[in-house]
């Protein structure tokens, strides 16, 4: 059946989920519930974010979290977070309180600008397009007059109109580079209907206009963040060992490509998550970004460091085209929420607030790596997600938790440390062991309680008497299960699982079955002598298999294992090991 | 009051967000409804994600949009997309759907490598540290036995160890490049206690280690995808001309970084998308891959078109370090979700599906570059945004919507558009002009209804004379309205905007008043009467002032501006205009 689908876009919310659960799942139902259960339960809420993308069919939940005691130019912040890396908010939480002590953060903006750029082809004379752009340079800004008026009460507009040749690069190929200030606003849907009105008017015959777009890559949008200190006022164990280490882990990165890359990768973790918190566009941030610290022709780092005379001093520059009006930052509710959070700043403010976010980020992993290494702290964080995976029970996390505390953390490590907790805890019980058996049901009573399930005492005991008399080959059931089932299942009797609680095959009745014996005494004997009959038969039949009705055709050592593993389970059911 | 808290990360999440809120806002109360709207009401779904990092107060909403009709390597595929930006998901859909008529995308992966490095100083004798290297690689790699067991297994590890000199870019600086394999999961953990692993075994006293990390410049973890047709069969006006425009941007973007940098950016709207929806780390891709676009030394589009024998291919060569297992991709269930939207795939696929949502929004961008310009899809998406922020009722919203099908849509235009709905739809009423004012009132009766509020019509014509006889100083209320509140509420009246319909200030009882009149007609006659003296009395007091009860000491034209809006408030409360 062909999965291309005709007017998707037209249908309801309910209906694309109709469609994609029913085409691409076994279990839709299940599939709508994980679906339905993020959906808000205000239901103008949710239509406002379904509204802000196409084909909305939930929302996807990032943590939001909150770093605090940030000190940036003696103002004190907490910066709201927005990431779903672990330990980013902890390491920025942790240095903003360690640099607060040391005068903090200082900041400033080296620049605004923003650029945007009227790409076209031109095949004549060099000079006649000179004479023609400037003869029209006045209308070209007239052209956007509609377009820049409120944006020129803001104080912002068109900067300059400056004609490229690029025909060395590419035959034919000019641009009127465009430089704009869009205040608080990010700017682009202005920047680029004022290229559009621009290059409008522009075009003539000769002249064809290729594309009119703004640019992600603003070397003049600038901004600075340093902390500095008294290498002696680190105030760490060794301090000028452990500037040194810090400085040289920046200086490979200046000037090893393969580290700058996650160098600059762990600065944007910080940027990053208050980009999304306050409704900016991560995209452009990270393009930007990114292009600026290639841009000497050698992929570097973003952030500095110097030891001078004493003095540490580390600091990041970086381009952040920002807003803090306009798109979602006014939409989103918890975007308006994090710029409430961060005093309402002035997108020159943001810039510098991220840039601080930034460096903070950068330090704490460089003291990571140049320390401990970057695992120790990353998998403790990380230790509660693979807990939470295994479902790990309180009890389970805290034992697990103290052990790790001396011990590296590594998934694997995690996994194996939860398995054996919980085989431990799996007491085994030698279903052969006839005086063992009797001295634990001794301790049943008609008034004995299960801990799960509906049987009573004599009830289990007469079903696993039942479940024994067929593996003794007295009772026949005559069941039939499939080679495909039965190599599915049976492996699971080589394992060191428990058959789970909620296990029942559906061979089994939802109710107990009525008792077959006047007393829970009798009940016992019989079980006795069932198991002895069952080593018998198989004493006497050695190759001999008998069909489980889960597990298939199983021979003397697979019903053992099974044995096992079902006496303990209804053993436990009655608390008895 | 200092901000600077200490133990915040040890507070509860309802202790955090008092802290936060009663330090940082005016309006605590409001401010914890925000946050906790977003909660998710099971208690057990929100524990979950509350784990996922520290200090979270809430979950932020993405988007989560579905796009269909990808057709990768002749399968079909509905992506999930999570992204804020609108017409994101829109492209891609559109330019699936287009594609999957022409053979859909082609895509392969062209290496799966990836990498760490062990960052090292050291002074001596290169010979002798080579030599050390060699002697020790088996001991190097059989420090890692107990992290790499399980990953080898699944047929990765570690693939090699090399040793590289840097001391030509930096005194004394060596590394081991370690690469691996870690078939389907991102490997970030792996790889870094591998390298911490291989760094305890390798230091020693002439070998200070500086960090152990890996990195995210991945250019062997490689994916291309397609997508090429005849000319011909483009299916658009002019196809020739389109493929030609076409391919002026695309070689535009591969020689000006300007437009590199955006050209790529939105290659990243695509591939961050399904990024997030399937619990990846964006950081991660674009930091690799923006490095990738500068590895000539000059920042370049990460796609490539070309034009032969008639045949227009458009292509992408991206490297992209995935994971379909660990980490989030299992924990989130959206994450999970998403993976099985997408059939379950291996990271291997993912990283086609991932390349093919880039292709697709690289693809949907130029063409409506080179074609319409951007803003004319742009601004249409964002259309609805501007008026869901304006509380644009689903009246208005057609209107607008209609009237931007021919004219261009920007920011200003759509406010400017709604005001002057707005305000058309006020049709005030000259309280001067008595045979108006008589005409309107005259079609009341007893039984006309309100569309708001309690009055009957007689009530309220009787409110309206009372208010006027505040206003020509019959009445006086001996009330005082504080400067700062005049000052405050003053300038309402002269705006254009209407009293609203829940306007009542506190001064008015809840209930009407009991009537004055026998009839209507009475009371219409009274009213007339007392906008009569009104206007007498500032006529015999030209410079008098007297205090209104909400808006303080209003003059004759204040008075007037009012009784306009308060006359046309109650008017359209009997549908009278």
């Amino acid at each position: 059946m062909s999965k291309i689908i005709s007017g998707f876009s037209k249908f309801t919310k309910q209906e694309k989920i109709d469609w994609l659960t029913e085409n691409f799942f076994q279990n839709p139902s299940e599939i709508k519930q994980t679906i339905q259960q993020y959906w808000n339960t205000n239901a103008d809420l949710q239509n406002l974010h379904d509204d802000f993308i196409e084909n909305t069919i939930t929302n996807f939940y990032m943590p939001f979290g909150v770093a605090p005691n940030f000190v940036i130019n003696n103002k004190e912040y907490a910066i709201p977070m927005v990431i779903e890396e672990s330990s980013v908010v902890a390491a920025a939480s942790l240095v903003a309180k360690f640099w607060s002590k040391k005068g903090g953060f200082k900041t400033e903006v080296l620049g605004t600008t923003k650029i945007g750029q009227v790409h076209f082809m031109y095949a004549g004379h060099k000079n006649d397009l000179e004479d023609y752009v400037n003869k029209n340079k006045t209308e070209l800004y007239a052209a956007t007059a509609s377009i820049t008026k409120n944006m020129e009460k803001r104080g912002g507009g068109i900067l300059d109109i400056v004609l490229v040749d690029k025909t060395d690069k590419l035959a034919n190929y000019y641009q009127l580079h465009v430089t704009f200030e869009t205040k608080d606003s990010m700017g682009a849907n202005f920047i680029n209907s004022c290229l559009e009105a621009i290059a409008n008017k522009f075009k003539n015959d000769e002249i064809e206009i290729v594309m009119s777009i703004l640019s992600n890559y603003v070397p003049e949008c600038l901004v600075r963040a340093e902390v500095s200190c008294k290498i002696d006022d680190l105030g760490v164990e060794n301090p000028q060992k452990f500037a040194q280490k810090f400085k040289q882990a920046v200086d490979i990165a200046k000037v090893e490509p393969y580290r700058a890359v996650t160098h600059n990768k762990g600065i944007m973790n910080g940027i990053d998550a208050v980009v999304l918190a306050t409704g900016n566009d991560f995209r452009a941030i990270e393009a930007g970004a990114h292009a600026y610290a290639s841009r000497s022709g050698s992929y570097s780092s973003l952030s500095h460091c110097t030891i001078d005379d004493g003095i540490f001093k580390f600091w990041i520059e970086i381009p952040l085209a920002l807003g803090t009006v306009g798109g979602l930052t006014a939409l989103h509710p918890l975007a308006k929420f994090s710029l409430e959070l961060l005093q309402k700043p002035t997108a020159r403010e943001l810039m510098q607030i991220m840039a601080a976010a930034g460096l903070a980020q950068n330090f704490a992993a460089l003291r990571a790596l140049t320390t401990k290494g970057i695992q120790h702290g990353h998998m403790k964080m990380h230790l509660q997600n693979i807990l939470n995976q295994f479902n790990a029970t309180e009890a389970e996390k805290e034992q697990i938790e103290k052990y790790f505390e001396k011990e590296t953390v590594s998934h694997s490590a995690v996994v194996e440390k939860l398995e054996e907790i919980r085989k431990l805890k799996i007491n085994w019980i030698n279903f052969l062991d006839e005086s063992l058996i009797r001295e634990k049901l001794e301790k049943l009573s008609s008034d004995s309680k299960p801990i799960f399930g509906k049987m009573n005492a004599q009830q289990m005991i007469e079903h696993l008497s039942f479940v024994t008399q067929i593996a003794n080959n007295t009772v026949k059931t005559g069941l039939f299960v499939s080679d495909e089932k039965t190599a599915r299942r049976k492996p699971f009797l080589d394992t060191d699982n428990e058959l789970s609680q909620g296990f029942r095959p559906s061979f089994l009745s939802d109710e107990p079955n009525a008792l077959q014996f006047e007393s829970l005494t009798e009940a016992i004997d019989d079980l006795v002598h069932q198991v002895k009959k069952f080593e018998n038969y198989y004493k006497a039949n050695l190759k001999a298999t008998i069909v489980h009705p889960f597990f298939g055709e199983l021979d003397y050592d697979y019903w053992k294992k099974f044995q096992v593993k079902h006496f303990t389970h209804h053993f436990k059911q009655f608390n008895l090991l």
